[in-house]
């Protein structure tokens, strides 16, 4: 269920149309659960999941550090508190006259994952640390990462001499294990891949001293401390495998994991139908879909928990969709969802777990319909 | 190729950051196109595909009525100088106090698509007429619809039954045949359908007199006159075989036929690599992806045509993808894009057709970026 803090402020303060209510409550326990389970990893809060001024304030006073994609997310960690030196630009892809702006700012940590960009950074930001992100093959996460972010071991130890020779501080490597990964397995082979690029270049004279172990922290464990801790332990003992009494620093960078479950969206039935008499299914509308804020539900891939006022009642199957007069804009129709089956127009739903990612995924505009609101509570 | 006045203003105003600049002259010359090909049927823009207030004006000042998908595009509309009896509220997902807002604002064409969504007109906005739409099968249509919007024909008898019931005008029906439908055979089938309707209310006393055919009209017709007109044509005929000489008023709602074409979006290479040594195919990465304002992209559905200035130059496949740290955020991966091998980091390249469903699909804020800056000229 929703938090008492958003069940009351819902109560109280009834905000009119769709919306997200985030408990800061929660991403303050998500912030220690991390800790907790890692000490010994620096936290970069991934800022695209959710900017909102509070959350990153919250989190600047928690001591986290701050993962950007853009000059714009500098911009808002820096304005949140966090300094220059708690924050990494670590999108692989930036003009070089982004990197500049973000140098000026006075950050010196950047992610590479190639030549190229390692050359824009020796430009634009000399003198800086960069990582390189290296391919994983994201086995066992429920949204596997494409191959669009990294290159191969190989060729990262190519790119940190690169930025050697070039004036710029090879400081390690990175990879993500892709998102919501529950197989614990996933680090092991890329911590063995770091270890491998670590080595090669310590023969050659340049000594990385960074891992960063970036996110796909699931949600859920989290929840279960004794869990939490038995995850990082496992990581914890990936590290020592491949990297003995020589640990390098560590980092991760937890996005959803950190405000995932700390928000609820409120949305209303607008309309509940069949297409047929003989229909199996009712279709179910809410103000809300793919194009206002619940775009991860692509190809059905999250699958988020509902909340109604007529829990108790029987269900029956539903295709569930968005307000918008997009024929695209449905959320689930090949594995319907259950429903209530006197859920009715006008009824109220909570759409649990949709803290992060959804508030700036939404659409500027589309169908004349506002982006989603959101209340930091 | 952008037409001259893209072109020029380029050339001249020089615009930093991805942006979209859309020619109304295009736009004009799209209008008359429809005018032509289809003399007898009231055009109806579909405002979702593009709503910019100097593209509404000028369709308002050349007498074109309006499709709406919500009460914002309702004000938009009016803003444009449409009147109200102009405007059709289009969108059969509608809130009870939406519908009012619109009536109040002088709307009293509304659609519908079940005896729930009547019930609301009836109170919401009484004496109101309504059409009712019918599903189609799509087939012919590059997106085939999915079954969110119409009715079974069948059904549809039930719910114009029952707006005339209650007390509102049953004035027709609409269908829409699917975006980009190439197949003129697919008006027929849905036409039929109209027509078992019309005939069957008329046997209950009930006389329907509008049949609103909806969108899917591929751009390309619009190019080649006399294509166009067998176009219209072929719909016409169909018109006759069905109707005979009790010819219904038509509408139709072009809005990707309208704007599409009229729009380039102008980009920068913000990256190029390799993966790997032996990595087959280049990646190349732009300021502008999927949430930036190119989500048609989604499942590689439409095929943007991409001018660069090194198109003389020998092309190989690339991966395209957008800017942002998400990897969905690739455009043409399954089917790699031809692209130049000199195209190289700051390169400015043209993504034509884009007039339609880029602006208002942005995404607000994700990854800090700002959404897609519109020249409308």
């Amino acid at each position: 269920m929703a938090t008492q803090r958003i069940t009351d402020f819902l109560a109280t303060r009834r905000p009119e149309g769709p919306c997200l209510i985030v408990d800061l409550d929660v991403v303050r326990d998500n912030f220690h659960g991390f800790r907790k389970a890692l000490p010994d990893s620096a936290i970069f809060y991934a800022v695209k999941a959710n900017p909102a001024p509070e959350i990153l304030s919250l989190l600047a006073s928690l001591g986290s550090n701050f993962d950007c994609a853009s000059v714009a997310e500098v911009e808002m960690a820096l304005a949140a508190g966090a300094s220059a030196d708690r924050i990494s630009y670590g999108n692989t892809i930036k003009k070089e006259r982004d990197i500049a702006r973000a140098h000026g700012l006075g950050v010196s940590l950047f992610a590479v994952d190639c030549v190229e960009e390692v050359e824009k950074v020796a430009r634009a930001a000399p003198g800086a640390r960069v990582f390189c992100r290296v391919l994983t093959d994201g086995a066992g996460a429920e949204w596997p990462l494409s191959r669009k972010f990294g290159c191969v071991p190989v060729m990262a130890i190519d790119v940190l001499e690169a930025a050697h020779r070039l004036g710029l501080v090879a400081t390690g490597v990175s990879f993500h294990v892709g998102s919501q990964q529950t197989n614990t397995e996933a680090w092991d082979g890329a911590l063995a891949d770091a270890a491998f690029v670590f080595q090669t270049l310590a023969e050659r004279g340049i000594f990385l001293t960074l891992v960063n172990m970036g996110g796909g922290f699931p949600t859920r464990y989290l929840k279960d401390v004794p869990t939490a801790e038995a995850y990082g332990r496992s990581i914890f003992d990936a590290l020592r495998r491949h990297f003995g009494n020589h640990l390098p620093e560590t980092i991760i960078e937890p996005g959803r994991g950190m405000v995932g479950d700390a928000g609820v969206i409120k949305a209303e039935v607008v309309l509940v139908s069949r297409k047929s008499a003989t229909d199996e299914n009712r279709w179910v509308y809410l103000d809300i879909g793919k194009f206002g804020g619940l775009a991860e539900t692509m190809d059905e891939a999250i699958r988020y928990p509902i909340v109604t006022g007529r829990d108790d009642d029987q269900k029956e199957p539903c295709i569930l969709a968005g307000p918008t007069c997009d024929s695209a804009d449905v959320l689930y129709e090949k594995m319907p969802y259950p429903l209530p089956i006197t859920l009715t127009v006008g009824d109220e739903v909570l759409i649990k777990g949709t803290g992060a990612y959804t508030t700036t995924y939404a659409s500027v505009a589309f169908n004349g319909i506002e982006p989603l609101r959101a209340y930091i509570i």
